[in-house]
């Protein structure tokens, strides 16, 4: 573990897309940390600012081929690659004494077989996985302290699973009658080039996608399960919003016959009391998710339509920080012992 | 009603919002209608191509004072008011022999006490809106086309009863489980000076509004209800999209333990098969709102996540147009006995 | 030509970019013309309406192989392709008796020195070339009406040209300073997948680009100094606005000691008189893109600060109408003597 | 001035605008300042965090009216109020020992007639005005240092002041031949409910607006004529681009005959190698508005198209940081002493 006088030097692999680019952002502005080497296969050679010119006079580092990389040499490294890289560096990192935070899924899901289902290819290191930890800190907390392997959650996992937990920690809704509507910007579709990406595809335009059936599906489902104790029934839509960042899901639960009685906002209240990225909103409010943009936070509120059985749960985030960097860093800063909160205080940009 | 030789006269009552000057649009391109009068108290004088330039060389009128507007001369008038105007003035249009066709909600909600709770005004004239028509074409073709008022439904509501009819009909679905998430772009909320629909705050932004009441919800349960043959339940939701036009609702139903079996796909195709604005897509279909974009299309996709018991109904439509002045043109255009298409029969704009 | 009563036989070579569809959604409501034969190598077989989902119920055809294409049955054949395409193929059509009008650059620039200079490529038929037309009807509406093979401006050449037009043809300012600062929306990349054209690239942000030369550049300079009578030396930089559609111009000339005193509003009324797609704004007014959305409409409005010697012309147009597929139709419309506005009388869409 | 140890006590006056709500995310993040009080008449007793909910957690301060507010025990107080507000409370603020910092017009015009000409009032204070500094702190580090009110400049004259500075010093260009083609995001018209500045009026959407004259015009003429030490003739025409923050600024200027030989990228890294928040990039760069969203760098680039005579400087800041509150901060840092980046070292959000 990193001392408190010498910084922790950090590597990213794969620092070309949007979820790098804001681990550099927040990692460059980061008191404990030091960036060390980033690479990129492609663009070795070119400065990181050139690529991301908000970095310019905040990161000097280039891009480095990823056999030249001094990764080695890190106390962390982040994967912020697509899916099937990291569990194939992971074992070589570990061997060297680096921790490793995947922000990709290879170690999300616990179950090789669901893995291999929805990601189309062999888990590289299931005993690795075995060991990794769902980086879900609000969850996990004690167990990302003492991980090697973090799998960083997906954005839509966080919001769902963050706003249902205190439900199903209490078993208080019908497992079988679980829907959530989700919403997000199109920065969750990263920086690759596809025809749906465009601008003039996205803009001015709303539809769901992925009907039937998306990714993180199965990571939820798995989170829910271990958390309620018993396999829970999830209906999930996604939706693309014509805005960069932003992640808002709507989430609707039955109330159990015999807990109609209970006051839900005090139950989130209560449960979330210490978490200094989740904040539960008055009852009756409204999250808007520029109330979290660019920052770690995440909102939640309450609303139950004339006092009935449905209960709905509204939940905001970035789905660039809460959503994957800030939530690697969160991860990070838990790892190595540092305040949660550390490097992670900013304000939302409103307007 | 109107020879086929000559046009049919047309008053709009406050032409100064979105669905205004969508009236507008419309109405100067279609074959069979003439402008013949549009009011505004605050506009007096003002040619209508200075607020909305997009008409110049299209319509030559000046707003003029509604007592002066000859609007009893008319054929027909449309309201594009504030609820609570029309009211006021259908019944000396009637007795001047004026078909009225409201935007509004006056003549949408025939249980007064309802209008009165969600309205927060009395009605004036219950005994017009008694005989007074909901003017869904899909549904009351037969009453529109011998109507003298015409309540033209709201946004949303065209959208969630369109979408739930066909099961409805059927009685194939729960009644007490209809959850009903939809999300609208932002002319939705009209032309009023109003914080919220400021480009600044609504732009690269996403929330949910209204979730303890709309009013929607009683206008929708309203029609539901009607349809079912008994009360039901309705979860509903609304959001705002940061873009101008379209709205899309992802309905949430449960399907009867007797009625899993039943081919939804055919019975939407069928049910639809003769309505040229309804495009019941292929199974599977993921529908955009810019595939309706300026168009009176409406668009529904069914799917069946694991054709389990929970049916997913998808509805994309142009708020502004199928919303609400495609809609008002398309019952204008069955009262007076013309081919509905006619006037109506836009490509929607793409990209 | 087509008589009267025969519709106009169209065929469309490469048709899955945004030009594309814009021509087919002119075209499939265009009362003179019908959609024969439309090709795409990579989507042959897939119905059009597929890929552009607003066409459906519109556009019955499927993408065929170029070689399959009935195109020397057509009447005319639009190539909405890259650069080099129609050049290839316009010979082989020409005698068939196939008119050819293209969307790209092939045919744009008289100077073949120059087309390759920018394009990168040898023309492939200087002798077509020679043939051809500058499809700028307002400019040259007869040779139009006689011409075998048409260049379809480039979009900011349109406004550029128009907006200085009358200026040129009465040598009323200085030829040496001439400023065209020209915004557009980012349609007017195509459908391109590139990482600047994404949503997460392009939406909430504003840039120049091409700043050290552009392909219009040398087009406009060659126009303009056909309409002078000498060299004009134009500085244009072009910018990208994160709107779809449209483009504003915003020109400043130096006005001649010897003109102050012109009456340039009259000037330009008078000139523009009789163009059904020019509309010269009052003095004073300040045009809006989306008063010409989905619009063949160009508006232009002057504004001289303090009475000086600078004149600012302010120019507005749908990039992918009147800049591209509309001016396209409007040349196939002169072409076949058709009444100009003919299927191109749309109201903008406004909001 | 404020020792190292106690925070600078800060007053808001009138913190319900756009720039009130970035000073509030700047300086409840400023490690040296503490938030004293923030007045607005109207949500007297409202907490700041309902209004704007980024705040929340960051920010307990509730809205006080302005009689009640502290701010006589303020070492500073800040005016985000509309123009003419500031100076009517200035006098009293200096006699407690109170420093100003006017981010409207108030002390930004040293010619009193000039003032009243463009903002329709007397000016209250014209003794205290004389003794004010113009708060561009690139140009007058010192004056501002020792001054008692600042009037901090307004958004386009930052870019272009700026943009121009280094050509004017040393005389390298024609003074009556000078263009600036500005574009600003929308927020630049602040939280005043105009039906322009709604989203359905502004999105997808682009316009000049002001072309006759806008109130920077006077502002900017007055700080350029200083630094050139005689009168300059400025084009100035700002655009509204469908954004939420940014501007860029096109400038355009003609080279002195005898100054063609000038290295000008040489000149502008030369002038500004010291001044943290101007970024002099490297020659043929193309700045884009969101690499400076939400920090207070300000980017500049040349280029001059086939070395000609004609310069073209390209200029971009997020307009309400380096274009108001950031600047602001970075008036206040220098006003006590701090180190100027202070709390303003953010990177900034991209995507």
């Amino acid at each position: 573990m990193a001392s408190s006088s010498a910084p922790i030097k950090v590597g990213i692999v794969g620092g070309t897309g949007y979820t790098g680019v804001e681990l550099l952002r927040l990692l460059s502005a980061h008191p404990n940390a030091k960036l060390h080497a980033i690479t990129s296969r492609k663009e070795e050679g070119m400065p990181v600012a050139d690529m991301f010119p908000n970095l310019r006079g905040h990161v000097d580092l280039a891009f480095s081929a990823p056999e030249n990389a001094a990764l080695s040499e890190c106390d962390v490294v982040f994967f912020a690659t697509p899916h099937g890289v990291a569990m194939g560096q992971a074992r070589a990192l570990i061997e060297a004494g680096v921790k490793v935070i995947d922000l990709a899924a290879d170690f999300r899901l616990q179950d090789t077989a669901v893995f291999e289902k929805w990601y189309k290819m062999a888990h590289a290191c299931p005993d690795v996985l075995k060991d990794s930890v769902y980086g879900l800190v609000e969850l996990n907390r004690e167990k990302v302290a003492g991980a090697q392997v973090i799998g960083n959650p997906g954005c839509y996992p966080t919001t769902v699973i963050l706003g249902l937990t205190p439900l199903l920690e209490k078993g208080l809704v019908k497992l079988d009658n679980i829907i959530a509507d989700c919403k997000s910007g199109v920065s969750g579709a990263g920086r690759k080039t596809e025809v749906g990406s465009l601008f003039s595809e996205a803009s001015d335009n709303f539809k769901a996608y992925a009907v039937s059936g998306h990714r993180h599906h199965p990571e939820i489902v798995e989170q829910l399960g271990k958390i309620a104790g018993q396999p829970v029934d999830l209906t999930f839509v996604p939706h693309l919003v014509p805005m960069i960042r932003g992640m808002l899901s709507t989430i609707y639960v039955k109330i159990k016959p015999e807990a109609l009685d209970t006051d839900f906002q005090a139950l989130y209240e209560q449960r979330y009391q210490n978490e200094a990225f989740i904040d539960v909103m008055p009852a009756g409010s409204l999250p808007e998710t520029r109330s979290v943009r660019a920052s770690n936070q995440l909102r939640i509120a309450l609303h139950r339509p004339g006092n009935g059985d449905t209960l709905i749960v509204v939940v905001v985030q970035d789905n660039l920080v809460k959503g994957a960097a800030g939530q690697a860093v969160q991860n990070m800063n838990v790892l190595f012992g540092l305040a949660e909160q550390t490097g992670l205080n900013q304000v939302a940009i409103l307007p």
